[in-house]
């Protein structure tokens, strides 16, 4: 079928020589997604979705955030509106998104899997609403494995914590009927909030019960950490993931490490230099984890996390609170993969810069 | 008038949509200016000018930065050079700033209001210069508020120091004459110069004259601030100001205010974290003064004051002597405002980045 | 000739104008070259290569950065390989460089002095190596004094440290056959190496040694480096240049600066802000020389030096291992010049942004 609304078959292809690489070569090849934040839950579970507001609105920060530039209430974004309502909510702020690759994706996601060729404005918000939940509902092609296949999606990483038991996982590794492979990533932020006293010693208590370790030094922290990465790599993991406003390469002793780790268990205020040492242990460690397993470690850098703590307080981290910061990077990249490099331990690296 | 010089009537209008946006929309609409540096005593008394260097060249360090730029000395810019003299060096800078919005301005006024169509260079310099003072010395449509009336500027905002007591601005209110709309701003810079000493004593003190209030205090000094805010509240102030090379966010305590305040007036030197926790008190402070008031706060962040101290020495601050910074901004904005969407106090805003 | 291959005779030129600048006016004037790292000892012997490796790859590291991207083993880069096999390696990675400068100045090279058009990869390999090989090892126009005359080098500065001799400039300006001016540059990055106490010991003997002077103060110090000073400046240098991650402008007294001398000195270990308060010192006493002797100051802002410890561990410093910083720069560089400008001893200077 040829393409007759916004995205033309020619979307984006500016040349003839972009014609044929896209038509010949790139639209043939399988996603490989090493990096995404699909719930591995909708995958075992082979989730059907009720309607477009699950699938499109239900976690996206992208267009949360689009939302409320849009002067969009919470309560339409992530509060008690109905479905309906908030899909009518994203349907008017889309003709804003003009020039935003939003736009677009909206767009490209009507057509491709739903078929449509309109564009969602207020007006045809609730026709296309309707059309596109009709097919969510018959399943099948629109049910998450569905769409990996409608996609080509040859395999794919979701992004998991250290302390998870991957039960999900397990589960769609016996799944002979999923034709996508489904791997986890050892995702390590949590490991590095030392600075919250509460949620880290909590932390700590599930990656002892996990592990059956007792954690009270910094060796022992790391064989937790051992085990569970060698637990991640038994089932198939081969990435690793952290988000860091900058990556933290203060010098440390292990004798400094433990005075760390006891003073977080008994609450007592760590210092500015103390937090950097030990997250700079902790980051130093984890990549020689991961060097030592072959696997290819991939570092988010430049955020500031919860700009908006109000919005933050109400709908949680990781909801679109989060801007590009423009702290200087170089040197301390430069320090970190050095020492990695120095010692022959660099494990194959992929850094995404947010600014 | 069609124009035929440099300036066309399609300058800078590169499609026929941009063509009908201009000339069917843009150009009829009124000039709403909430941020100059225009003086409220020239508006007030509907000065003339005495010839085109007064207009131009007397306090547009834009200019002037050119001109140092251009090698010419400072008697001819702020010094005892005659005004033709200032001209002509400036006559003799203009062919150089081709690609500079200098040139563009210098032409697009030239043209309106003095009808001229040559570009202006050092052969054309005396005939434009004769040209323009004659008609500037006939008053009318020359003076202030004739260029505001032919210019079709509807309402402008003043820029004002806190102490002020907008004796002007109470006649321009008065005057039935004026059509155009003037109001003043509170303009904060002074009120953060707690580094200068022997400066803010003496600023304390014109406070504590315009308000009848005695300085000894974080409390006092903040209800002084109160008074003055909301006598330019009265006067129809609806725009707050000021310069941040960056945004002062140090935790504080009223205690430590009082300390710093008494140590300035006894002429005590402050440490580094003191000035910024001083700052980081009296922004906050005024950021929920604009917000009860429902004022618009307007930010100019980023500059490095005063490069050449030699030439500040000479003409004073605010001479052209400032310039782009790269210091890192978000975390510091982040934080900045953040605190006030906390608190539900925080005002409309407008941020001007130098960078 | 018209050229015909990659290199036509319009290259880069896209426009009738840009045609006649540089075929009417630009190529026709000299090189004036005031920074280079050429050997003054290859353009005393006037050198005769014996093949290309000689010529394009011993030392150029930005050719050595971009086999490295391009996985070449540094055997084949500063190792033990044979000359070909390093020339092989190279023109295995030619073709991968497409759109950066290194493409495009191989075939200008090639082109000319060598009369080459075709591209250089793989498979031309051999053969253009042979054929440049011949004609270098011919001499003539293929020695280093033959090539400054090929390409109408007027004057060149090469780049020298305080310590050299300069014997080889003595010799070059005895030379009445060579055309080409060829002056010396004071490069001061050692004079700053302090954190260095080896490096800086054995530094401060050599200046001893040329100098005559006994080095045990900060004054002692800065007269022998005013005696290099001046005894480059004798044999005809007219330019400074040093490598700065950022300027330096910490405040600093005399004696601060001799106790900072006698620790270094004594081997004891220097603080952050004493090393900052040394390199202060000796930046600001370089610029009052320069600006005293009406020289051109240069200063390389911005590089991170020495990314890999492993790299540069093996093969040196200024090897390649140097990237672009992202430090905010402006706030220093404002201090630092205002000094001068201050005291009316600022010389031109020529600022180089790595960034």
């Amino acid at each position: 079928m040829k393409a007759k609304g916004f995205i033309q078959d020619n979307f984006l292809l500016s040349s003839k020589v972009a014609e044929q690489l896209y038509h010949d070569v790139a639209k043939h090849q399988p996603i490989i997604d090493y990096h995404n934040h699909l719930s591995p839950k909708d995958i075992c579970e082979n989730r059907k979705f009720n309607n477009l507001t699950e699938i499109w609105l239900d976690g996206d920060h992208y267009k949360w955030r689009a939302m409320r530039a849009n002067g969009v209430p919470e309560k339409f974004i992530t509060g008690s509106a109905s479905p309906f309502e908030k899909f009518q909510k994203w349907a008017e702020t889309v003709p804003y998104t003009l020039r935003n690759p939003l736009y677009h994706w909206t767009h490209m996601e009507l057509q491709n899997p739903f078929g449509i060729q309109k564009t969602l404005n207020p007006q045809t918000a609730r026709e296309i609403y309707d059309e596109c939940n009709e097919k969510l509902q018959s399943g099948g092609k629109y049910t998450v494995n569905g769409l990996f296949e409608n996609w080509n999606v040859e395999s794919l990483c979701t992004t998991d914590d250290p302390t998870d038991n991957l039960e999900y996982h397990i589960q769609i590794a016996a799944n002979k009927n999923l034709k996508t492979k489904v791997l986890p990533t050892f995702r390590a932020d949590n490991l590095l909030r030392i600075e919250e006293a509460d949620f880290i010693i909590s932390y700590f208590q599930s990656l002892e019960k996990t592990t059956n370790n007792t954690i009270d030094s910094f060796q022992s922290l790391l064989d937790a950490i051992a085990k569970r990465h060698h637990y991640f790599h038994e089932l198939g993991a081969r990435v690793f993931d952290v988000s860091l406003p900058y990556t933290h390469t203060a010098d440390y002793t292990e004798k400094e490490i433990n005075t760390i780790v006891n003073k977080v268990l008994s609450k007592k205020e760590l210092t500015t230099l103390e937090i950097e040492k030990y997250k700079s242990a902790i980051l130093y460690y984890l990549g020689t984890l991961n060097h030592a397993k072959g696997w290819t470690q991939q570092f988010h850098i430049g955020p500031i996390r919860n700009n908006n703590s109000n919005l933050m307080n109400l709908v949680g981290n990781d909801t679109g609170c989060d801007s590009i910061d423009d702290l200087p990077q170089a040197q301390r990249l430069s320090k970190f993969f050095d020492r990695f490099k120095r010692e022959n331990k660099l494990a194959k690296t992929i850094l995404y810069n947010l600014n």
